[in-house]
């Protein structure tokens, strides 16, 4: 027997103590090399006054083995408590969230019984950095960042999972025809990487086309790899194609911990009566075996587990086949067991690999490339005006770029929700009280020039000399010679 | 006769042609009373070297008629060419996009045949309004911005939609668990609307739950309504579902002007072949003329397609029934026009009444409201910083808060996308060269202070007398003594 390998496991809410209870005990029968250590987390925790779910001792665990197999949580309504999971994901930087939707034909009635296809989401940054501002009465903003290590990194996981799980294709999907800047960063890291697996094929598609074919041809998906708000749509698409999201398994991957658990929730109204299926989390705790380099264990553990659903035996969420039973959680659990060493007969075998960790793979998930010569040549100001036109604006902030105080700056144009109101514009266009006026630097010819932070504090003070109200600046760059902004819609 | 309705036209490219051709003669036997004012747009104006495909002369004809026929367009790939649509809607506030999905079982197959699903989709904002930036040598931003005219216009155009054409229920999706501001805004206008309008289900759905349901039980879905991105990404899946996105029709709607068009593109493969299948562009007609309220003639074209349809009459794309025949262009048009006044006998029969315009709905689509009490309180400033820790930039930014200029602030925290990594923070966050910087008013007792612009400007002159490299502010405000900007993930 090996040295068994430290995790961390919370047993959970609702069904959680039944189906963890369950999924343990099979993996001990299977001889899988891990000493848990049980930490508690989730409705007691946050109950007791910790908004976060977690105490800081089970911090301490989490840490310590950096393997994490979660039961289900309930979050209380109200009250400020956190997502347990967001917290954790963000905090440990659990930057990959993969979560395999396969369907189990004719077990699990499905309208698309060959899928077989893996989610693989960016999971920290996008529109969930969780960075929002009400800027003025009628606007309220969020931001979405998309960051280079940010895409280097999951586009390379996606690539080595690929690599280590067999998947042939890997499909990415983004909506850079419309966010040039950051769907387009994520798009063209793709194509940057994928020139180093050449073994593996590879397509982008919009994710909006992209969404209705996964919805609808689920069987041509391998490995899809996308940016976070599409990846949580899309991989909920998957897991509900596949006809039950109870088996449905999911890994959050970072370079130091990682955490596994089941894709549904705590199910309270079932809590306590012995017939929850413990497949989702089973499965879960087979993709962590994977990781931790039990592959051989991992594989013993699905395959009893899939000649179980062959021969029938289910448990009350899945309709047992005309010569099957419905089990209780143990029941199922004891069937699981009992056909250890066996391999299903209809489904294919399944194989592992040890995972690649971010020790092992050969290439870095992220290097810092030298930074790009970096020149500031305008800023962006946002103003708050409820009852102004843009014509007025513009007087007013043609004089203010370049007095009292010199700044150095001319008005190239106003927007509003993007659509350029000045100079030019149309009547039709609406216009909220929230403009972003574009200031370009110029010198005393009137030609481009670089400007300084300097400059734009002398712009902004010139702005509070006239007690016009702004509201936020974004800084124009070009890197290494390219326009870091994008123009106006008109512009 | 009534008097004739001018109509602005575009043939458009690839088979636009041809099915507007077959689309005008349906709607003149119809007896539809329209005046065609025919424009050129598309590839030819593209090349003739107008980036935005549309000349000045079209744009009056337009503004004029403010009833807008659109052919399909192609849009030349390179040389920056602007998509059409998107000028179109964005210069003239088409604020609703309207696609409704509907199943034609057994004359198109589908798994879904019941389906009969309209997606009104905000048409302005969210992330289209395409102002990015890219901010570091690694950090690409994209603005999101929701604002409570765009909400409550949308809202209540799909409010008055279901009220005039039948439908019984309203699903609005959005993200709200994530995006509390935003997406909270439109869910909140949703909730504030949904109270005029009694007769009308009302329920709200977690986008990624709701695109999955929506997936795989189409058929419980009346009307959806959806900010901008999430309404791209659904009225694909739900087009899609149908089994024939070539019959799908859409309407963009504008307080002044409206635009009507198939959805799908100008299929130059086909073009010039007469075999191209003009219902796309035939059902968006018939929105039209209920637009301009023609209700009674929309409703005999709509019935005249779906007997044709019924009797197995169908263009090349779609599969005819035993009894049915494959016809081309022209002869479906004849073929439509022969059934004009019967109905449909499997089919249920369409009934129109007129659209509601802005300038008849009783309830005018937004009120600006009474500005609420603005309270300026501190603000976020951004720094790219390479190499730099969270303490090392602390240490830096705590000093600058308040010398050498007095600028009265306190560094509160420091995030990097999002997570909070100063004070205290994990060594296993990733950091980027990203880093956003609250600093927080405080007066000489160090308790919280009102903020003034100018306070905002000496900060970030303490900050230029550094040599810190600050990208963007954003100033934090209390509205109404309600916080304007969300805490850090963490804080």
């Amino acid at each position: 027997m090996p040295n068994k390998t430290p995790i961390t496991v919370a047993y959970g809410d609702g069904i959680g103590p039944e189906i963890m209870a369950a999924t343990l005990r099979i993996l001990e029968a299977a001889h899988a090399a891990i000493a848990p250590e049980v930490i508690d987390v989730g409705e007691k925790v946050y109950l007791g006054g910790n908004t976060s779910g977690i105490a800081a001792e089970s911090w301490a665990s989490l840490r310590r083995t950096k393997v994490f197999l979660k039961g289900p949580i309930t979050t209380p309504q109200g009250g400020g408590y956190k997502s347990l999971k967001v917290t954790i994901r963000k905090t440990l930087g659990l930057f990959a969230n993969v979560r395999p939707c396969v369907s189990y034909a004719p077990a699990v009635a499905t309208r698309h019984p060959t899928m077989d296809v893996v989610i693989v989401r960016e999971n920290e940054e996008d529109l969930y950095a969780g960075i929002e501002h009400r800027q003025t009465d009628e606007v309220f903003q969020c931001l979405k960042l998309i960051t280079r290590p940010g895409c280097e990194k999951i586009v390379r996981h996606a690539f080595e999972y690929a690599r280590a799980n067999g998947p042939k294709k890997i499909t990415c999907m983004t909506k850079d025809n419309i966010m040039k800047m950051t769907d387009g960063l994520f798009h063209r890291v793709f194509d940057e990487i994928k020139v180093e697996y050449p073994d593996i094929a590879t397509e982008h598609q919009i994710i909006d086309i992209g969404t209705a074919r996964l919805a609808t041809q689920p069987e041509r998906y391998d490995v899809i790899v996308t940016p976070n708000l599409y990846g949580d749509i899309i991989s909920d698409v998957a897991a509900e194609l596949t006809g039950s999201v109870g088996l449905a398994p999911s890994a959050n991957i970072g370079e130091h911990v990682a955490m596994f658990e089941a894709i549904h929730g705590s199910a309270p109204d079932i809590a306590g009566q012995g017939v929850a299926n413990p497949s989702g989390l089973l499965l879960s705790a087979v993709m962590m075996l994977v990781h931790i380099r039990q592959s051989e264990v991992a594989a013993r553990v699905h395959n009893a587990w899939l000649r179980t659903l062959e021969d029938g035996l289910v448990t009350g969420d899945l309709k047992p086949s005309a010569d099957g039973r419905v089990l209780g959680t143990e029941a199922f659990a004891d069937a699981v067991i009992a056909r250890l060493g066996q391999q299903p007969r209809q489904f294919k075998p399944v194989r592992y690999v040890d995972a690649p960790t971010a020790r092992t793979t050969p290439q870095p998930l992220y290097t810092r490339a030298q930074p790009a010569q970096k020149r500031m040549v305008g800023v962006d100001v946002f103003v708050h005006a409820a009852h102004a036109t843009a014509d007025f604006l513009a007087g007013r902030l043609a004089t203010l770029s370049h007095q009292p105080k010199p700044a150095g700056f001319a008005l190239q144009m106003i927007t509003n929700r993007g659509v350029k109101v000045w100079p030019g514009g149309f009547a039709e266009t609406f216009c909220t009280d929230h403009w972003r006026c574009r200031f370009m630097g110029i010198d005393a010819a009137g030609a481009p020039r670089e400007v300084r932070h300097q400059d734009i504090v002398h712009l902004l003070d010139n702005l509070v000399s006239d007690g016009l109200d702004f509201i936020k600046t974004e800084h124009l760059c070009e890197f290494d010679g390219v326009p870091g902004y994008a123009l106006g819609q008109g512009q």
